[in-house]
């Protein structure tokens, strides 16, 4: 490693790993491809700059190659062919007046050359970038159309205009790009730019044209409440007298509480993103559109995941006034999460010992610009893992669970995400999305109430709407071969009274269906319904059955909206609560890529199920004599063929906004869980130690006296009688070695 | 407080709290009134001395007196009348060769007097004492009838037989009071009698008659696997030649992870229940078959719920084949979780602080018995409550989730549940439910593979089985009259395309229906359907909506047996989501009082629905013009009557064991959340500061020196040029005032 880098490095000296991130010199090089392709006559906007992964197919050999030399098995090697590095750069062509062509190029690193290059369709619209929201809301106050409008309100003194930028959300007919802008007043009176402008929304909508960047359209909007019209009144001036609280206020702390890892922490964080912690291994890696993302994880160098990672969430508002129909964001494709990442800080988003990820973001001028500390790594303590008690010897074994958390926050504009990917002891994985922030509230006349929504304060309406995340799951059950991976849907049914097969009725059956084709699936807890990810291939040793991983994920509503409305038919994945489809480099978008101001989905995963990908069961292809090759039915894109599955999770947040969720929302937590289902030979966390934590102190009852030592007798008197008063460790027998007494194998250690 | 007890203090120096739990001497006083009217002539055995707790009608007024008083509103009040203070004693009177009469007899404690007493009708047998569960070894091991049985297998040198006790499950016909034996062989040459017998089950049941304490026959079991026979082939030896292993190994600690709480905790414990913590306030109750139980839960002094608490928990199992089907375990009604309360250790239960209860249970004599720390009290921390950040000015606030757990950890022969109440800053209450421990299992051939559960290990058949929860909610939204509590159904419901309501499909429908009568309700997802628990005459101040708390549960699947199954019979409360019925006085059981070898619900939420109590709405005795007394129906219990709404919340498990549960299973989890819906008029949990957590630190990369001090420099050169390799806190600007700069309205606190 240098300390200073050379102009246009076209290998590092020490090759990166294939999944690492690109390196700042890799951003810089990518860049300086696709300037040098374009020459200086033509303006570029930079959107992003980020690693190609390889190609499925090319990584698979390098990564089996890699454990087997990490796992010392397998003998020696021939170094597998090393995928080529390449990046994705994807920037706008700019010619002054006319739309920009927006255009993504794929750059060998190697090389230093562009090898690939595609513009978006004419109907495509980029998503916004970071920079791209921030001006909008000074093309608006500079608007005379909005400086019209505004003439119509009068607000209190001090008050300054503040405008949030929104995606268009979806229109029927095909629009030039633009922006909405959400208006608020802020009281700058109070010298404290962080004042919550949100308690005092205006009720107009400037619509700007992102190609000239002016203002074309101020949407106003209504304001009335149950029973009153959709359409806005004509009013000329609206004026709202009460003032905005101040947003948060401090009383009554609770005491420290700290957690502490005297020997520092149990993972290692590699460099280039390699993670490793008790049996778990995986890499890391972060992109504009997704955050963090968990490649090759591994358990025991087993592998149980090519590549999690969250792929859109669309939020739907369910307010019919016009031109409310407009609030939806894709957060993912109109934005992305990964350039909406919080910084985060040591002490306030985790406690303990923290590790934190930097990321290189690409300026407009296609430069890399380090997001600081975007992702965090840490462990905390998840409560009893496991326990048992001998009745015999009331003796007791117990382990507590332990969680690593990738976690990292994103900000859109009023609204707050918390993603994070637990790994635990005893081999599950969680995907755990927390919702906060400030929920997005319109203006509503005084004294009224909505049908829309709930009055959270003072002509404050917070409209109802819905949260729709969908996470993507590449399986790789203990192989990595897309031959050897399968879907099973099992269901638990119960069976009617049956004199031979059934005498007294207790009888369920556990039905397993392959999924054979791309399909999606629906939760149906009363069958308790759930997907098994399988290899197709291995069966555990014990129970025969094949290895594999259940997918553990709550029924949650789906998506309300009209299914022939234009929100609907934008987010077909958020109508059914999982999805399987074939496998494809680079199909990561459950609403498709290109979700800005869409008018339905394209290439989402209901477009992959439409083509009608397969995936053959074991001995499948050798009843039917057809090879994989022969199976092919077309050749395009959108042609089906056998394939490996893909499983994508959705799961809904129907979001009808308490009063408590103001001014700002306690978050609400969901979880799916992946959690290994005979894909050991017994509970993988057995061998946590059942050691009694030293740190742990008594609290004693607030009228014990530190000299009740033995009113712990059961048999006399005692210094208070009511049991709720007494203090452990205070009885006879009950000192710290008899408390700390714990495991019982003592006769298995010799 | 004396250091010596008085025989029978008709009352202590200061009276009890009425919701506290008995003291020691009550509980002498109370077993010495039932001694006393029976006499020396009758042998008693006693089960249980417990409180009993007020009548709700008598405690009201004390508790509005009591939290006047200490909120200091109001002013002063008379002091209400004291309810009076009573124990419940139940005992057997028992005459030897006939069958024991279960009696159950209320004592008045400042009367010293028995009140009130009766005796269990012929076929309603009481559940069995821990003391009882330990008998069941010895009369089975010195049984000839067993001895004869176990003369057909062959065990390895040095094992010996262990025999679980278990409930007989229920039964078509009248039987008398049964036992069943599970029997497994342990490996007593290890010289450690905490080896896991439970890898050696061995294929009979031992039946005792538990009037005679005698085995009265032996249950052979099926062994083989799928499309054998339901009954069991008549080998005369089997034998299995595989030794099971130890239970626990270790191996890979993770790094030592500590919860320090340097200023202390923030709650205090009080000697007589009384429980404060930030705005919370309640009184720990625990009784014999409950456990824990959660008394006048308030925030800020107004009301949540009269009585949270665990109600039932029954285990059918699905393995058809004979004598499987009575493998149907309620672990309240036939044992008592309470009874079966482990006392718990420091640091290994529990991180941080940590307060300890006790309890008395009762003796066969009705002696108090220390039940040593049976419940604990402790904070946690549960991640990120809420964050938001100013996209403008990159300042954030951000506040973490702090949970007070009061919890408990039963075991039931083979199994653990660990039973938890959680209370949090943002009003929030969390039932927390984690089962774990020992799979049940039973013998299969070597070889063989069954449709009627997993083989976890050699010879070894987990079953199929559920486990279906009910807890028990008795709200109190904001008041404890009776008349002021409902329960509403809520949906959302999508609406169609409509050009007047809904132009553009977007809108969804909450809709509202009062649950006017004792009913069922299933869980729809679908619909989002969640009950919301009101109080049906108090207003939010802004959004003008009843005051009130939703019940947040997941869906899960219900009982599976045939609804005319025994097992379902018994527990009609397991086939529906939740229940909604009429309060009554002591009806705490969701399948009812006595459910040991019951044949079918008694007194139960099925039956208490079919009474049909039913609640007036709010506004409706107004318009009906009939008087709550004119409403009446009937004078029985069984007779419906107006009554205010109890909710009881039902979820399930479906266990298809996974060899990963094996041999002690991984804790699965399941939350129920009482969350607060315009209860307060914004987040109560916007006081939380907004404050860094001093004690947090930072993990370097593996390959970072500490000598960094410049890779954060974005423009130019760095040590270590990959983003994934930074630390933060290296880079210019980033000293610990930096990272730390957190809550933002400096300018609010001038």
């Amino acid at each position: 490693m240098s300390t200073s880098s050379p102009p246009h490095p076209p290998h590092p000296p020490h090759p990166p790993h294939p999944l690492a991130p690109l390196l700042r010199q890799e951003c810089i090089a990518a860049r300086d491809a696709v300037v040098g392709l374009h020459g200086a006559r033509q303006s570029l906007y930079f959107r992003a700059v980020h690693l190609d992964e390889p190609r499925k197919a090319d990584l698979v050999p390098f990564l089996e190659a890699e454990h087997a030399a990490a796992a010392l098995t397998g003998g020696h090697r021939e170094p597998p062919a090393r995928p080529p590095r390449q990046a994705i750069v994807e920037y706008d062509v700019v010619d002054a007046g006319s739309r920009p062509v927006h255009t993504r190029a794929v750059v060998d690193l190697g090389t230093g050359r562009v090898v690939a290059r595609r513009s978006a369709d004419e109907f495509s619209y980029p998503y916004f970038t970071v920079g791209e929201f921030g001006q909008c809301e000074a093309i608006v106050v500079n608007s005379q159309l909005f400086k019209d409008a505004m003439a119509g309100f009068a607000l209190p003194d001090g008050f300054r205009i503040t405008v949030d930028p929104w995606p268009y959300g979806g229109t029927a007919d095909q629009n030039p790009r633009y922006m909405q802008g959400l208006v608020f007043a802020r009281d700058a009176s109070r010298n404290n730019p962080d004042t919550n402008h949100y308690a005092y929304p205006i009720p107009i909508i400037p619509i700007i044209d992102w190609v000239s960047q002016q203002v074309i359209r101020i949407d106003r909007l209504a304001t009335g409440g149950s029973g009153d019209a959709l359409e806005p009144e004509t009013k000329t001036r609206q004026q709202q007298q009460q003032q905005p609280k101040p947003l948060f206020t401090r009383s009554r702390p609770a005491e420290p509480l700290n957690v502490v890892q005297p020997e520092g922490a149990s993972f290692v964080a590699h460099a280039d993103g390699l993670v490793e912690w008790q049996r778990w291994r995986f890499r890391l890696g972060f992109t504009p559109r997704e955050g963090a993302v968990l490649h090759d994880v591994c358990f025991d160098h087993r592998p149980v995941a090519y590549r999690l990672s969250y792929s859109e969430l669309t939020v739907p508002y369910a307010d019919p006034r016009p031109p409310f129909h407009r609030k939806q964001a894709f957060d993912f494709g109109d934005g992305g999460v990964g350039r909406a990442a919080n910084s985060l800080k040591l002490g306030c988003d985790c406690l303990g010992a923290i590790h934190y990820f930097d990321a290189w973001l690409a300026a407009p001028d296609g430069s890399p610009t380090r997001a600081k500390s975007v992702v965090c790594l840490h462990e905390q303590d998840a409560g009893l893992l496991w326990k048992h008690t001998n009745f015999r010897t009331a003796r007791a074994v117990v382990a507590r669970a332990r969680e690593l958390v990738v976690q990292f926050v994103c900000t859109l504009a009023n609204y707050e995400y918390v993603l994070a990917f637990k790994l635990d002891l005893a081999g599950a994985i969680t995907l755990e999305t927390r919702a906060t922030g400030i929920v997005s509230v319109v203006a509503i006349d005084d004294g009224k109430t909505s049908d829309y929504g709930n009055v959270v304060g003072p002509g404050i309406l917070a409209q109802n709407h819905q949260h729709i995340f969908a996470a993507r799951i590449d399986p790789a059950i203990d192989s990595y071969r897309p031959g050897d991976s399968r879907v099973v849907v099992e269901e638990s049914r119960g069976a009617k009274m049956d004199p031979q097969k059934n005498p007294y009725g207790n009888l369920y059956n556990v039905c397993r269906t392959p999924v054979d084709r791309a399909t999606w699936v629906d939760a149906e807890p009363r069958l308790n319904r759930m997907l098994r990810l399988e290899n197709a291939h291995k069966k555990n040793d014990f129970s025969g059955k094949n290895v594999g991983y259940k997918l553990v994920a709550p029924a949650t509503q789906m998506m309300l909206a009209d299914e022939d409305s234009v929100l609907a038919r934008r987010a077909p994945f958020a109508r059914h609560d999982a999805w399987v489809t074939g496998f494809r480099d680079g199909e990561f978008w459950a609403a498709g890529e290109f979700t800005n101001q869409s008018c339905g989905e394209q290439r989402g995963v209901a477009a992959m199920v439409k083509r009608g990908d397969w995936f053959t069961e074991a001995g499948e292809e050798a009843s039917n004599g057809a090879s994989a090759e022969a199976q092919h039915r077309g050749q395009g894109d959108d042609a089906g063929r056998r394939s490996s599955p893909v499983v994508w999770t959705v799961y809904g947040l129907t979001h009808n906004p308490r009063v408590e969720d103001w001014p700002v929302m306690p978050a609400e937590v969901h979880q799916i869980h992946l959690r290994p289902a005979d894909f050991f030979t017994r509970n993988p966390a057995l061998d946590v130690p059942s050691k009694r934590n030293e740190a742990s102190v008594l609290v004693p009852c607030c009228g014990a006296t530190a000299a009740s030592a033995d009113s712990g007798d059961d048999k006399g008197a005692s210094v208070q009688e009511n049991p709720l008063s007494h203090r452990q460790g205070s009885g006879p027998g009950a000192d710290a070695k008899d408390v700390g007494a714990h495991v019982t194998d003592e006769a298995d250690k010799s």
